[in-house]
């Protein structure tokens, strides 16, 4: 065992030289992150990829690329398109809930008459005029 | 040239075998496709990706395995991650707003002369008052 390799060489089992192009990125405390990229990517992309970059980016690549390795070795399917997804939704729903909010706030601004005055029973969602939020409007909310 | 060869098959100048791995979801018609995780993956990664699914789960692995390599051809230090980012931080946004617009219904709703009462200029835009959306969060949405 030569010591001072970095998790790839020690990986790869090989020698670690000194321009080692992974050995800033994969220290040798933490094999796990070297195997996760080696086995979406392979050793020889994760280099290229890194070398093809100026040296202050390769720390953050190499980062992004164990993030997407790890997210495509926990869903085979989907990766990190995955949470793409899931995030994407909940930003859509976000803002339907808030274009409904605002034209709420548009009723109560215009009509102070008509605010529903159930003080006990008012929470946000029930406050809320569904008749006020056509689903065109909806829909086209921030597309 | 071999007619009938799927994209990757072409691209690695080989025959394309009748049990193909790659042939029904690289077609022949989109090189670009297979180039694309070629160069990311490697080819053998991504045959060993699909080849570890069942088979109905596999074109929805190629489109993703597809996705995440185009995003880290056009951002080789972030890729998908990036888009994650910027996502994540749209959704904040948005909640904080959601946030803001639901404590001022709340003020309405709970001192209703309060709410200004311009009904001649009144429409949705223009009535939200502006105080309740700094320029920092306005400046700051959807970026």
């Amino acid at each position: 065992m030569i010591s001072g390799r970095c998790a790839a060489c020690k990986y790869l089992r090989r020698r670690c030289p000194s321009d080692c192009i992974f050995s800033l990125y994969f220290p040798p405390n933490d094999p796990q992150r070297f195997a996760c990229v080696h086995r979406i990517y392979g050793a020889s992309n994760v280099a290229k990829m890194l070398q093809q970059l100026p040296p202050p980016l390769r720390a953050e690549a190499a980062e992004t690329l164990y993030l997407e390795a790890r997210c495509r070795i926990e869903d085979p399917v989907y990766g990190c398109v995955g949470v793409i997804s899931q995030l994407y939704e909940q930003l859509q729903s976000a803002e339907r809930e808030l274009a409904k909010t605002q034209a709420e706030i548009a009723v109560l601004s215009c009509n102070p008459q008509e605010a529903p005055f159930d003080q006990a029973n008012s929470n946000f969602n029930n406050l809320l005029p569904h008749q006020y939020c056509p689903p065109s409007t909806q829909n086209s909310w921030f597309n």
